[in-house]
């Protein structure tokens, strides 16, 4: 997998002239190599990829050697002790790399400069989305890992739901998924879990903070694990201690998300492109008289990150095509009131969109 | 206090020549605005500061509209909706700016690419390390509250290391740590907890995992807190289930860190440079017959990162100055054996280091 991989990445790179690619996304380097440790701080890298046509190395630090060597066999792996830049320039001289790629969505601007005077002697060539290019399709064992933290994923929030919401702050739930999601087996959450209650569901990245949940108010999940390195992102909104059956102006927003969600997963064909997808469920809110509070993207791929290609948002080019996994998470959001999002996870198929998951979990009002 | 650390970040800008500044470190965000959302992602920004002599904007995007406005008082609030380079051109062009700061080591090289690009009449000037030199000064609020993270922390490690580790793997230990500093009030962990044991020692980063707990093994623990945003980091070595009083490797190697600490502690003074304090320690273990095993930096300060300048390391010229607040972390690692890593937590007063937090936690093998 690896190889193949490692291969797919070499004809991108002789298509562009690159002697070389240094790879410094931490997803990316787990993607080509199996080196799991995320960078602990920004600026601060548990290592970086050096691939070549005739070589594959593993750069890190003194902390991971055990784990480099343990997770990447396919690697060399060559310890700094002396600074990436050192090492890194004895490997391009010997290498005779005269264009190295890198990712100019993975390196910042000082790390760049810094390099780039340390190794003069070298091109540096810079790339985007090279490798989010192969990650955005799914192979089998991806997709396999994928329905794996799906399944678990849904599995805790089935049971939070189910549990007492009514009473206990937005905190402590939060903190109860992810310990669920630990307990479960997952390597933990994707993200931190969103559990926003009444108004706060307005907002919709809302922190879960000491508001205490009400008996009949809207509560709004969103939340995901992580199993193999691969991220799960679903949705749902509920009423806390029951049925909002009293609530005209709730029934008719999750009525209207609802919709838009169904008549995105049924529309989205393979060959769309991101915009048009995004437009299919907008149409929905906007014509049911919400334009303009829907403030986000349809969705996004989702894999090793939980936010990657494809787009599928207003000003999204992306072609949606077969094999790639993302989110349909359409979302309406009222100051002052609250909000309903609702979110599933789809793999494209050749017929269309493919339901993952189960496709329970969502109250009809 | 965000008065003044504007005042004193717009000293600075002027004496650069700068019209305004864009701050996108998250922990400098929150240093200057109050406005506390991380990045969730490495390219996806919650936000940014734009700076200038009589203006301070918070430009983010519709999720963290609310959280903006509640958390951020002293600064405007602009929701982007077309993107961040647009609105920010509005303003720069509102408020005349010619020469723009930004931060190099914040910044990735793609971001900025793109930036420059759309904004071709601003001069797009890269800083390293502005606001780190005004945060590696902590004031007494910033004190108490890395104390308050600090005492959170102690009383947590301490409740684990008395409590069973024999039996159980080291993931189940760090699982705890972390739910016990949630449930202390915590905000979180500062990081992902370190729970080693036994030949897994050796690696100063590893990660918590399925290895089970022997009796008699060391167990090496480097875990942090975040209180009101500000990081502890703490490291202690124990014995599982009792002391190692038959391990005389143990006792050899516990004893030089140890006393490599305590003579740091002692003999690090203001004025000093990094390179300086590391050597102290250093000096100590090298003597003992361990040269080569103490494989990273003697310490790093500590704040709203919890790693951030000054760095205490072989390679640093950072001037330790009063009112740092810093880690002192000798550790020795033998492949194969494990580790002992002993890190307390300091802050620099006029006539020495002091200590923060309690001395104990450590054992006199």
């Amino acid at each position: 997998m690896i190889k193949k991989r490692l291969s797919k990445l070499r004809a991108l790179m002789a298509r562009q002239g690159l002697d070389a690619m240094l790879i410094t996304l931490p997803a990316n380097r787990r993607y080509l190599s199996g080196f799991s440790p995320d960078d602990t701080q920004l600026g601060e890298s548990s290592g970086a990829l050096l691939i070549a046509p005739a070589a594959a190395v593993l750069l890190t630090d003194f902390r991971y050697r055990l784990t480099a060597q343990a997770q990447a066999p396919c690697f060399e792996v060559v310890v700094y002790s002396r600074g990436l830049a050192h090492s890194l320039g004895v490997l391009l001289n010997e290498l005779r790399v005269k264009r190295l790629g890198f990712e100019a969505e993975a390196l910042l601007f000082g790390q760049h400069q810094r390099l780039s005077e340390a190794l003069p002697g070298v091109s540096w060539q810079p790339t985007l989305g090279f490798v989010s290019e192969l990650r955005k399709f799914k192979d089998a064992s991806e997709i396999k890992a994928t329905e794996a933290s799906l399944a678990l994923m849904e599995a805790v929030l089935a049971q939070v739901m189910a549990g007492p919401l009514v009473g206990r702050s937005e905190r402590e739930v939060a903190l109860e998924i992810v310990r669920r999601i630990e307990d479960a087996g997952g390597e933990g959450p994707a993200f931190p879990p969103i559990v926003a209650s009444g108004p706060n569901a307005a907002e919709p990245h809302a922190e879960p903070g000491p508001r205490v949940i009400a008996h009949g108010e809207t509560v709004l999940f969103d939340v995901g694990a992580k199993v193999d390195g691969y991220c799960s992102d679903i949705s749902r909104t509920i009423v806390a201690g029951g049925r909002a059956a009293d609530d005209e102006q709730f029934r008719r927003v999750y009525a209207t998300v609802r919709q838009a969600q169904l008549e995105a997963l049924d529309g989205i064909l393979p060959g769309m492109l991101g915009h048009e997808a995004d437009a299919i469920a907008r149409r929905i809110i906007d014509r049911a008289g919400f334009k303009g509070k829907f403030g986000h993207s349809l969705g996004h791929g989702v894999g090793l990150a939980t936010h990657e290609a494809p787009s599928l948002g207003p000003n999204s080019d992306d072609m949606l095509e077969e094999g790639m996994v993302f989110t349909i998470e359409p979302g309406i959001y009222l100051s002052g009131w609250g909000g309903v999002r609702l979110e599933v996870m789809a793999v494209m198929e050749a017929t269309g969109c493919r339901l993952l998951g189960a496709s329970e979990g969502f109250l009809q009002p």
